[in-house]
């Protein structure tokens, strides 16, 4: 009997992937957690009804969360990721020889062991003795670490702020002047802000909000296959350093980064650029 | 009672797009025709189960498809259009005010007339007199074209080479030979190939070709949120201009393509650099 997962993406579109197996399926504390196997991108973190990583195509985010500030950063060493319990971002962090420790502050543990167990690929740095897991919430996490010795770059990896999950704390502005706080003097953050087609106002309003509270920022975008409406948006924020030009290359092989495609990612179309409001 | 079209991505792999009304229905003699008024994107033309083009979106795939080799060529005047009955890529084409004359070849003279119909906006500039329409079969046409005055530039916008519609002859090696003799000595041809998520050979296989038959080709992309895969692929050939760098700018509002757009947009993620040869 065939079996499918459908996604909503808006009212009016939906994204279904065949699914091979179910390998689990829970109601934690926080959220609806299921690993499905799919047969188009193998084994793949459903939460609260949202795709959020798959095995197949996990690179691209991924790569393009982590690559882009710790390629700009001039010396990245203590690095803060919250949420992104699934391990594929920490995994890309700490491919840098330069970061010297990972915090990951990951609210919902079960979304760790769940992805121990049918995550293999994303959770190869769990073991890495630079990398402590806090299962705190981010955002109280965040408030006591202002008071801290500061990180050099700080990412937020979670799920998107519509609905009741708790990604939506992350995208307040309440958050993003403790972030600052948290950064030191030469600090970057990033955040995904989901795709401009269903969820034009979560860029605008973070986009604005970074530009307001950083000296420099920047929009830049890639697209993921089981992320809906093609075009795909971060935003990150600086201190100091410029963050369209990367100041060291990766000697690791990548998918989706490269030097030649941070510099692209930052240019804009104009519609993007109308709706972060660089134009018009 | 809600309606939903529902299209097949890969075996694993649908997108479902709610339809407010089917605006038209019909078997014509080359293929099955659809209008149906989504609630995503508005009037929508399907072919053989295919989305082809919807009108909230379709500036994504028609600038791009138009802008990059018009915007290279030295003097675009004389422009031959396969396929594209829908009238967009050519509305496209009529802004360059060098283009003295394009030809439509669409084989089925259903597909203009309901475009006419029912995607007003595609076809604003059917009633250019610089556009002659010729309702004949592309890779026929071209056969005799290649005795003719030739063209400076050729598009080819079809359906995918998958299945049986008429785009598959449009895909063949013999037919990219055919519009290399069509081409005059400064001439340029592009056309779309697809998603290397779920078609990855169509990739690969018409940018070798174009590679082998042209002294200068390049492979871009951009993303359309209808089109499933995320990453939407292009291959140009041109027999002088260097494709990556445009010579004129666009003097009239665009929504995706910018000269800076133009250039981001044949930087290649390592995956797809690797998918078409140029590493490894």
């Amino acid at each position: 009997m065939p079996l499918w997962f459908s996604e909503e993406a808006s009212p009016g579109h939906r994204l279904e992937w065949k699914v091979r197996r179910v390998l689990y399926s829970e109601r934690s504390p926080y959220q609806e957690i299921m690993v499905l196997d799919t047969e188009q991108y193998g084994p793949s973190l459903i939460l609260d009804g949202i795709m959020q990583t798959t095995a197949g195509d996990e690179y691209i985010y991924h790569e393009m969360l982590a690559m882009v500030p710790l390629s700009v950063h001039p010396h990245p060493s203590r690095i803060l990721v919250i949420g992104g319990g699934d391990g594929g971002l920490v995994r890309e962090v700490l491919k840098f020889s330069t970061v010297t420790e990972v915090v990951l502050v990951e609210i919902d543990r079960r979304v760790v062991e769940v992805a121990k167990r049918f995550l293999p690929s994303h959770t190869t740095a769990f073991s890495d003795p630079r990398l402590t897991i806090r299962y705190q919430d981010g955002a109280k996490f965040l408030r006591s670490a202002a008071q801290g010795e500061g990180y050099d770059v700080i990412l937020v990896d979670s799920t998107d702020p519509e609905g009741n999950g708790p990604g939506r704390f992350l995208y307040a502005e309440a958050f993003r002047r403790d972030v600052r706080s948290a950064l030191r003097p030469e600090g970057i953050f990033a955040q995904q802000t989901g795709t401009p087609f269903y969820n034009p106002e979560t860029l605008r309003e973070v986009s604005a909000d970074v530009a307001r509270k950083f000296p420099v920022s920047g929009v830049y975008w890639c697209t993921v296959p089981t992320y809906p409406g093609g075009l795909f948006t971060f935003v990150s924020g600086s201190l100091s350093a410029e963050i369209t030009e990367p100041r060291r290359s990766v000697d690791w092989p990548c998918r989706w980064y490269s030097p030649e495609i941070h510099r692209a990612a930052f240019v804009l179309p104009p519609m993007l650029e109308e709706l972060v409001g660089k134009k018009g």
